[in-house]
């Protein structure tokens, strides 16, 4: 059965008064490419009903059963593992947005006949608050009840976009209705973990119903009064617009800024916008990996310090990276800045692509940037967040490539892919040609339904260099500037072409000397994509052991029969070996003794790593010293 | 009044068949230093009376007097906090040994009545399990149950044989009594935390009570089949002799290990002796801060993978390092090997000085070897296990001083001091005169009762480079090798003098590769006193950007006035300074500029950290790499 299909939003910022951007409907982007294209057919192939057994396997299909009195036993799992079920069918949503697979389908409208079955007359739907726990409902902010809302709400929304399905969403509707009629009178407490923010003020845009914004606004609008814990682990320490730092329970704390952003996009409320501001630089200028992954600690899965960014303790959850990517996301569609999109890029391409293998079966819920071969993915966890978290993102993947403005298309991420807009009422069809994110030449033919004027605005991306645009084989005039938007308006013929030509060299990374671990050492990046060197690559030698050399050559070489396809870098650097800690780890300098030797060595994606065997693995390599290559003579000799 | 003193022993190997050293009483040993004397002082005057009133303020003697029907209310605190009283007692104990304190001994028989009459006839006595929880007794391996007993056990034992106290003793026997009556039919659980072992071992050797010693058994062989949890946390995942790995929850670990040791002291059992090496070599050169603290991890307070040994978040837990100093002097007394006497030096006068203030009035839970300034002592803590921890070993120092062996006097730690021996039934006065541990010369004079023959045995620590002996004037032949026991065996005269001389050069020490925070980065240490840079001593630049050049010139330098008196570490080295990241955590390297300066710089010891206003410190500092300075052509160039 073919699909009516409709507007499939992420964020459906369309009627949005505060929003720069307009989202482009998932179903009018095809992906063409070898990167991403694949990766969605997985999803359908693979991931997808593999989840789907698990959702049963693990009780959280039964659980719906259960309440609804269609089976009997306990309630299995855990309170929340109802968001799950729900994720699941967020990402099989977009899945179906622009694929008809009946199979899908058919698990879809299952689970979805489960979740109904379970709403109680009032509204309330919560698969643990049920027989002997209903008199609890309400009482416990940390029980997640709205969390599990929230992505109900998230993922009815997606369906109805995508399949016009109509019963998950009046459920959504209704229970949400159920917690204004609770929470907007009494306020027994606020969302522990944030996220039926974001989803009530994509209720509200989806129904224009004022209230679910209005719902939104008075659970931002508490914080910081003790409804919520009353600390920083809730981020209810102070009231929202007053924060100045990144604290907290990462994903909690990023799906708050979520929410805000969203909320600040109706209403445009400028103190939101500045605290959002706020956060946005304490994280990115001091409490993020440089893979975009977020959250240091493991301690209340938490921001740590400033520069507080451990490599092989780095906690680093794959729903915080996630969760940095949606948050960027919207603040790139508030404003049309490009440094949100550079750490939207940064963040998928990296820290969220860590956390599910090649082969789309096992995933990863810590990401560590440093390891000895012991931590691997994993086919399920206890505490089950980040493998229906990844796949409602890259099911969602072709929404994030463009966005329109009036009378203009904005490209964010590139991707070989067929694209329709509709400007000034007039469609125009963009098809682009590249092999990003392995090289940075990216080709538009634009075929626009007659000729007329827009603007086409093209992201310059922060990490390159060098970045020049021709249109129709001419060069544009003017300097083209990293971390920008470019700005082409002209009027388009059918055929008009444009090519960006982004340099793409390897760069070698220093970080603030702050970060402890990171002092002398560099990380390896080209273009998006960051870099770790893997013992699976470097039999002989143990990769830990490696110190580059500041002249050392490196050279990117594409490897198609690896990792399903990946540039590598390759080079010579040396490796430092030593048998002074045979038996002690600590020596006096003197009785050190070091063997170097100069090797050849393979870096590969940093995503890409824990696919083969178990093995050392670092993304901070040892650098023999810029800083000592540096030191005059004045300020070493004493 | 004056107390008949006996002989007050830290752990009694006085009869152990498979103990090399027997102890030598604390009431033997008059400190008269100024590093230790002056501590111990401060414990009576400050610290002591000081927590006996947090005892009470906090509700945990209360406690005792509401389980006696004294008093009415709630249970207050957690439901380990008896322990902390216990612990308390065990200090006051150990303090009166040596000075007469009418205050602290009032204090002591006040807390030791409400501590007994909450026992239960049947001899059960926790706090928290009576009135509403009486019947969760002995249900829940996790409720510290045994741990408390293990604590009011030693408690009741140092009382006992430092003043002679019988009714503390008496009670401490009946719940043993009680104990043995329910596990060594029953045993419905294992310790969760352990600690009662060691106790019950000390208990018979108080005693002679074979079923105690029977019972700490009981305990050890059992584990590993599930009873404490079955998993590496409470290291119970393998029977304790098939332990190949230091794991888990540090203080727990450590404790276990102590109870093992006491236990192969009493049976011999070679395979608990052969685990215990293994254990010891796992944590010495895998899993050990530089400052003997152990327990790298917040998550579970435990022990990490080898080399995983972060500096900002190190755990590192003062009660850990306390618990390294408690199992490496039972190593010590089984073995006479002086690489056990090295650790405990190391955590005594480093992971474990840290954990207590200079004023002797807040404590250090956790023990970071590198700070921004924002972790300070506390007054105490919600699980404040440490504070009663610290001053119970301060309280007990003069005990690990010396040791006796069949006609032979083996001295450990070098204080200034007198001490009083009986070798052969003839009575051996030392007096000992040094300024250790800021400088290596140490001289002592004896005084045997007559001529006799007898050994001294003088330990050469591990991290000295030279050592000589001289017995009158007379240099003693042969080789004097670092990291063991110098025998000097003769016929002695009143009179004698002999004296030890260590180099105490500045040493800078570089950790094993694979510590990764430690790359490129040097520890200062002198003698056994570990080193840290803090921003108090350095105003004019910040310490976390401070870099040693290998040829500067270091300087040890006596400051009198400051943190009440420290050899100082001087010297210059160079700052490096950026601005490249002034919005940027990650920059490529050729947009990365430095700015060198020349500086002089100031270390302190690492114990005496975080006392004055409050900046980043730091352990490990960055080195002009040695590596780089010895890499040669053939390896840099290519």
């Amino acid at each position: 059965m073919m699909h009516d299909k409709r507007d499939v939003f992420i964020v459906d910022t369309s009627l949005s008064p505060y929003a720069k951007l307009r989202p482009v409907s998932i179903c009018k982007i095809r992906l063409k490419d070898d990167f991403w294209a694949p990766r969605l057919k997985m999803l359908g192939e693979i991931t997808l009903p593999m989840q789907y057994e698990i959702l049963e396997e693990t009780g959280r299909l039964f659980n719906f059963r259960r309440a609804a009195g269609k089976e009997k036993g306990d309630f299995r799992g855990r309170y929340y593992d109802d968001s799950d079920v729900y994720k699941w069918i967020e990402a099989a949503a977009y899945y179906l947005a622009y694929s008809n697979d009946e199979k899908i389908n058919r698990m879809v409208a299952d689970v979805v006949d489960d979740v109904i079955s379970a709403q109680d007359e009032d509204g309330y739907l919560n698969t643990y608050f049920t027989f002997e726990r209903r008199r609890d409902r309400w009482t416990n902010f940390e029980m997640h009840e709205l969390y599990c809302a929230g992505h109900l709400i998230q993922a009815a929304i997606a369906l109805n976009r995508a399949i016009n399905e109509r019963s998950l969403l009046d459920a959504a509707c209704r229970l949400a209705d159920h917690i204004y009629s609770i929470f907007s009178v009494d306020k027994p407490f606020l969302p522990g973990h944030p996220e039926i923010e974001m989803a009530l003020v994509e209720l509200y845009r989806a129904t224009r119903i004022e209230a679910y914004l209005n719902l939104a606004e008075l659970f931002l609008n508490d914080r910081g009064k003790g409804l919520a814990g009353g600390d920083t682990h809730h981020i209810d320490h102070k009231p929202f617009r007053e924060l100045t730092e990144i604290v907290g329970h990462a994903v909690r704390s990023l799906y708050l800024n979520c929410g805000a952003t969203d909320i600040y996009m109706e209403t445009g409320d400028g103190e939101i916008w500045n605290t959002l501001l706020r956060l946005w630089h304490s994280m990115t200028e001091r409490r993020m990996y440089v893979t975009g992954g977020v959250g240091s600690r493991y301690s209340g899965e938490s921001f740590g310090e400033d520069y507080e960014l451990p490599n092989r303790r780095a906690y680093s959850e794959t729903c915080a990276a996630i969760a940095n990517v949606m948050w960027n996301w919207r603040m790139l569609l508030a404003s049309g800045d490009a440094r949100f999109a550079d750490v939207m890029e940064l963040a998928l391409y990296n820290g969220v692509l860590s956390g599910i293998s090649l082969d789309g079966k096992r995933y990863f819920y810590v990401n560590p940037l440093a390891d000895r071969g012991f931590h691997r993915r994993q086919r399920w966890f206890p505490c089950a967040c980040c493998p229906t978290n990844i796949i409602r993102i890259i099911a969602s993947m072709p929404g994030y490539l463009y966005s329109v403005s009036d009378g203009g298309i904005w490209a964010h991420l590139y991707v070989q892919s067929i694209a329709t807009f509709t400007i000034d009422g007039k469609s125009v069809l963009i098809e682009e040609h590249t092999e990003y994110p392995w090289r940075g030449s990216i080709k538009f033919s634009l075929y626009p339904e007659s000729e007329f004027s827009f603007s086409l605005h093209l992201r310059i991306p922060g990490w390159s260099r060098e970045a020049s645009i021709h249109v129709n084989d001419e060069r544009l005039k003017g300097e083209v500037k990293p971390g920008g938007y470019v700005e082409i308006c002209r009027v388009w013929k059918p055929g008009d072409k444009v090519s960006l030509c982004l340099s793409m060299p390897i760069e070698r990374l220093k970080s603030h000397p702050h970060v402890l671990e990171n002092t002398d050492k560099i990380a390896l990046k080209r273009g998006p994509i960051v870099y770790c060197v893997e013992q699976a690559d470097n039999p002989d030698f143990d990769v830990w052991n490696m110190m580059l050399s500041l002249d050392s050559q490196l050279k990117a070489e594409w490897m198609s029969r690896m990792l399903n396809g990946v540039m590598t870098i390759q080079g010579e650097a040396i490796t430092v070996e030593t048998e002074s800690f045979r038996s002690s780890l600590y020596e006096p300098i003197n009785k050190v003794t070091y063997r170097t030797r100069k090797i050849r060595f393979r870096a590969i994606p940093y995503y890409a790593w824990a696919n083969r065997k178990p093995g050392p693995m670092t993304v901070w390599i040892r650098s023999v010293g810029d800083v000592v290559m540096n030191l005059t003579d004045e300020t070493v000799k004493s």
